[in-house]
């Protein structure tokens, strides 16, 4: 084992960083490392934190984390994930911010990712870095990633429980943008709740939980949307179900994080409970020894592959003599030598 | 050469809407069809439109439509990307309120996407669909994404020319985000002009192109942000400069349209003189062409190894027994025989 991976495991901070980094380059170093660290991988409760722009991620990421601290024990990492380029420096800034609240604290650890390149470099590079504060031994990972699209919803796949995060007076577009996102929501949060539009936001969420499941099994529980807290609550036999919950906040002074950080808390022993923990490992662990299979295959190919061989089939699709399709079965079976 | 793809090169509008289903399905008849296809491909002028959720994307495309059939010979076609799910049922909708203005016309077609799963499937299926338009004939192939985040960039790196589109009063979050895509964008489009808050967006973007573009060359241009029209008006002799131009419109009222569409043209121009053209084609096809030698080794790859193999090292590595690196490596030796 190597020293760096012996002071993470001892706890030392500095360690930590170091690791982070290597990491985070994709180092030789740091796959090894992370070879090492794996079988201490498994206990981090990984938390993402997603919505569209505006919406106030930050600060509630901020506020949650100030909570743990505050009435647990918990050890608290921050992964914020800035799918944009590493040009805005936005990243940057708000870490300052933030560590004018969570400064000192041995019990936090916030780090920022800027692109990746590619959006499988992204996903993979925050997922390599979950597995190092899991295996540090922080007990909740907070992953916030900036933005709506695609690239969230992958990232958010990484975590056991997933915060959609609205606000109101977004905008119609950005409705129908949440429809999409609202399939991976564990828990729905409205924050600028003091803002105008609440009941707006609210109601339209409500109509789009409807539509995300199913109605007769929603107003099964006392005629609201509801969490079932066991199989015991509903009529039949069926398994026991998870409603997201709407979860109102204010993150700038504070209102509703308590009820937030309970509704996580929940969401984890529903999880447990239930055995959709395990399966979200599977799933999890899955998706990444996909990915690393697909990148070891298309690097291995490109190795043994002529750089000349490459361009002479390149220049035929450009000169529309082979289609794309046509050039990988050229290359594929030895016919552009 | 099978009958459908036969009536799409003789116009048949019918056989082009099967075809596109064919292809956005990934069907092995799609393929072919692509195959097919390719020769008469690389006509059509691709025109991206990116930006935040909520500046009026969808408009300005349907404006600009609208405006290129007036003024001009050319047909276009708009393929709207959206990469959130299905589920949200917008992209339908959104084709309804278009083909209140552009029904009727042949020169136009219009179609929606809506995820395929990955991301990486978004941009295959987008790139396969802008193909067959393309070998359809279709002058201008108009690409707008819903969203701000990686997939967008990625779509639009299909593109000769990307709008990137703001609006003002979108705040800070989104000014963070827009300086990502910034890098990406050949014109930037500041749409709602009439809305309060104008100067400052405007202040913000014309900020964040100084730090995008050397700031020596730009205000070489006349002390501002301008077109370098030709080689000819630079005092050195440096390669022709393309500076992303700003411009304004009001997309409900039809305000801007005009000089927005001649700035397309401008950059297409512009592309074809300095050789950019041709660049781009390379770099776009250079891509499609990675993106399906890495599915078809992953695929031959997954049909080889036996399911239990699979199955039995991902059970080793949700015990924590194999890091994800190990167990690809086990797979690649055969070592889980």
């Amino acid at each position: 084992m190597t020293n760096l991976v012996e002071a993470l495991l001892a706890g030392d901070r500095l360690a930590l960083s170091r690791l982070l980094t290597q990491v985070e380059n994709g180092t030789q170093d740091g796959r090894s490392a992370l070879n090492e660290l794996f079988q201490h991988t498994g206990n981090a409760h990984l938390v993402g934190v997603t919505g569209a722009p505006g919406v106030g991620k930050s600060s509630l990421v901020n506020q949650l984390a100030l909570h743990f601290r505050k009435h647990s024990n918990k050890t608290i990492a921050i992964i914020a994930v800035d799918p944009t380029s590493p040009f805005t420096g936005g990243a940057v800034l708000g870490d300052r911010v933030r560590m004018r609240n969570l400064a000192g604290d041995a019990g936090v650890f916030i780090r920022s990712m800027a692109s990746r390149g590619t959006l499988g470099g992204l996903a993979h590079a925050t997922s390599a870095m979950v597995q190092v504060f899991d295996a540090a031994g922080f007990d909740i990972v907070l992953i916030e990633t900036v933005g709506a699209g695609q690239a969230e919803v992958d990232i958010a796949r990484l975590a056991h429980t997933t915060l959609v995060v609205d606000a109101p007076g977004m905008g119609d577009d950005i409705q129908a943008i949440k429809a999409g996102i609202l399939e991976i929501a564990d828990i729905l949060v409205i924050n600028k709740a003091d803002r105008p539009g609440l009941e707006n936001t609210e109601r339209a969420l409500r109509g789009m939980l409807e539509m995300a499941h199913p109605v007769k099994r929603i107003f099964q529980h006392h005629g609201k949307f509801e969490i079932a807290e066991s199989a015991s609550d509903e009529q039949d036999n069926t398994a026991q179900l998870w409603i997201p919950p709407i979860q109102k906040t204010i993150a700038t002074d504070g209102t509703g994080i308590p009820e937030l950080a309970e509704s996580i808390g929940r969401h984890a022993s529903y999880l447990e409970s239930s055995g959709d923990w395990s399966l979200r490992e599977r799933s999890r662990l899955e998706t990444e020894l996909d990915a690393l299979i697909q990148d070891t295959l298309t690097n291995q190919f490109r190795s043994k592959l002529p750089e000349e061989a490459y361009d002479r089939v390149l220049v035929r699709i450009l000169e529309r003599e082979l289609s794309p399709w046509e050039a990988v079965e050229t290359l594929m079976n030895g016919r552009h030598t």
